[in-house]
């Protein structure tokens, strides 16, 4: 399914998506919370959730596993194994396989993070008035490593990842204000304006999803990414773990609203 | 020192009250965060944090400490052994002891959570016009073990606590505004009106901290308290923890409004 599809199907239902679709999940389930997804071993477990507590911008954790499960209070009946468009699979902190079900290489000592994505607060951004490029262009959201380190935590530690939203001058207030009350997505921007100041050299080289382009008067807005304990797991090459592809997310039965916190 | 007296030092810095108070912290140190604490053995850690993503309202993590450590980013210079006015040392989930220092019960493998604290909001709700009983009638907060449970997590279960207090009725809706902004420090109430709607049978009795007093017209609103992770170690009982006594907390170098979201 291209981006062009996801737009038609922006209606669909959060369990038609994850039975479906195979490509970046931007725009579809309108409506609906989506998640990061980031699975390690039981023993690297505590590291993950102390990694996310202590950066909680880029890592705002929904929901933890049982050890070896793949169910989710997100969406009852959902299988965390397969119902992500696409998986990264790692071994010692490199990309070992790419497959769109992970159920082969599920183990029962997995304990699954569900992290919150910037897509969850697009609708409001959308109803406030806010236009969304990448979407428009029919893109994956560009996503960028910056020069930022996480606090670390345990055997943990990586980079900060940005998403970034072109957004028109007049309306950057407004999006700060909106993503804000949405904290447990990421919440307001870390950074707007000058790439440079973050360490990324070339809006137009993404480190993840797609470049998008500018309309005159747009800014570059920076959004802590939900990616960023994937790049932990390279920098840092526990054994084994499996996330989504980036764009790539778990879609949950979980109503975007849930997530303002006023 | 009693609440009379604490009302005098309003404007003690926080290193003065960490060094100096013995009693109650509410209303000491004004416009800086307090925090709940609760230190167990590494191998309880991961239960512990698991319990606080589970249950943000009453448990909002603000610092994990290292193994063995008594240092937090909230305070660079204080010492979490002995800066709490008064703690509560737990063997298997009885009370042990109450020390005003903990130093010689602090243990090489204890991992201390500072957990966010419902005083933190109380400067928010006073600027913005809403009185606070307890304060006015020199009382500790009254706190209330509900007849919810908690998700559970790991092996660590137990019921929401909760703190009360008496708000005008047409501020009702101001409260929860408010405080709703600041979902680190419990966020929005969890409950208005009617207590036995939480198994609370009689506002008179508390389970901790002292009953109030309300005014004509006043509405009990209830928040959820960090004491909750303390009922948790009284259900659960775990070999070993340190904790606050309910009332008397950690105060911090951080400023309350650095918890507001917008």
């Amino acid at each position: 399914m291209t981006i062009g599809e996801a737009a038609l199907r922006g209606t669909s239902t959060p369990a038609e998506v994850r039975r479906s679709a195979t490509g970046p999940t931007a725009g579809l389930a309108e409506g609906y919370a989506q998640a990061n997804l980031i699975a390690v071993p039981r023993d690297w477990a505590y590291d993950v959730l102390l990694f996310a507590q202590r950066n909680p911008k880029p890592c705002p954790v929904l929901d933890v596993t049982e050890p070896g499960g793949h169910r989710t209070v997100l969406a009852a009946d959902a299988d965390l194994r397969c119902d992500v468009p696409r998986y990264r699979v790692w071994e010692h902190g490199e990309l070992v396989a790419e497959p769109a079900d992970a159920g082969g290489h599920w183990r029962d000592d997995l304990v699954a993070f569900l992290i919150g994505c910037s897509f969850t607060f697009e609708s409001a951004l959308k109803l406030a008035g806010v236009p969304l490029r990448y979407v428009e262009q029919g893109r994956n959201v560009p996503m960028y490593v910056t020069d930022r380190e996480c606090r670390p935590a345990g055997r943990l530690h990586g980079p900060l990842v940005v998403s970034m939203r072109y957004v028109p001058g007049h309306l950057v207030e407004t999006a700060r204000a909106v993503t804000a009350r949405m904290p447990a997505v990421h919440g307001a921007p870390v950074h707007v304006g000058d790439p440079a100041a973050l360490g990324v050299a070339d809006l137009d080289r993404p480190d993840f999803g797609d470049a998008t382009m500018p309309h005159d008067g747009d800014v570059p807005v920076f959004w802590a990414c939900g990616v960023t304990p994937q790049a932990a797991v390279m920098a840092s090459r526990p054994p084994f773990a499996i996330t989504h592809a980036p764009g790539h997310m778990f879609v949950t039965d979980v109503r975007d609203d849930t997530y303002r916190v006023c």
